[in-house]
């Protein structure tokens, strides 16, 4: 098993599509257009929006829009919000424990941050500032380099569709209770 | 909770008690003198005896000595012996899930890493470099330059005590299985 969960990686991928989109996307249709479970997508946006990534929208044509820009919206922003902030090492400080003490540690062995545990700090933060210095703006670019030239906009046309038909069964008056729908 | 787990701070700090003794230490002593759970530490040393950080010896005088220089031991080595080497992401490639590939993605969308994992695997090599940058010498050193002088002296008691009262309690044959006890 690996240190970030799967949450991590379908919250990204969700994210992608948002990126350029003016239109609220659905977590259903984000979900479905990416292959991806939709009642777990659906756990993890509302942890993106408390972290004010996305802010989401209600009706018929409601869904999930970024919050800011892709370019202001780091990898650890968005692992934190999905995982929240788990530290690399909770240090127990074992060195207080040492039978020698008795039930009173001296200072020596008290003072500071361990060693053991100041490691462990540096190699938390190299992994976090790592995550700092990229954004979703940085790697949807990237997508988008390799992307197709028509795959974009068969991506709008296959959303576009989703919506319009949402709308037209709305005025219909088949989905009544469409107007007060959750983002999802 | 954390990404490491409790074990790698068990281990480095039973490590740590090794660097500098030309005896080999049994993990129950090693144990008892930091405080810590002696089933948990039993565990733990066969990992870092199978990554050639340890090696055991038997006997009534037995235990663990270090198996290589202690500033040839970095933190990474440990960590990767006793959790085993964990990746911080494990990408699904979720990116050839498009529905619009249906069951064939195109060459643009499953060539190379998927960026996400890039981003990822960049972090994670700087928190394993910072590890690997560290070595059990270094940290035996800080807690060396701390201690009161007179602590490794009381150590060296407290541990040629409980090995002279298992020797002489096999002299008198009180405990006729330890010579051939394990290292713990």
């Amino acid at each position: 098993m690996a240190h970030l969960t799967v949450s991590v990686e379908y919250g990204i991928h969700g994210l992608l599509w948002l990126v350029g989109s003016d239109e609220p996307l659905s977590s259903r249709d984000i979900a479905e257009l990416q292959g991806i479970s939709h009642s777990f997508l659906a756990k993890i946006f509302p942890r993106l929006e408390k972290a004010g990534i996305v802010r989401a929208s209600e009706g018929v044509r409601g869904g999930y829009l970024l919050a800011r820009s892709p370019d202001d919206i780091s990898f650890l922003d968005i692992v934190d919000a999905i995982e929240g902030r788990k530290p690399l090492f909770d240090c127990q400080d074992v060195r207080t424990r040492c039978a020698l003490f008795g039930d009173a540690p001296p200072a020596w062995a008290t003072s500071g941050v361990c060693a053991v545990h100041v490691v462990m700090l540096q190699a938390e933060k190299a992994m976090r500032d790592t995550l700092a210095g990229q954004s979703l703006g940085d790697v949807a670019r990237s997508f988008a380099t390799a992307a197709s030239p028509d795959f974009f906009p068969q991506v709008r046309n296959w959303l576009g569709e989703r919506v319009g038909h949402r709308v037209r069964n709305a005025r219909r008056g088949r989905s009544p209770a469409s107007k007060r729908e959750s983002p999802e």
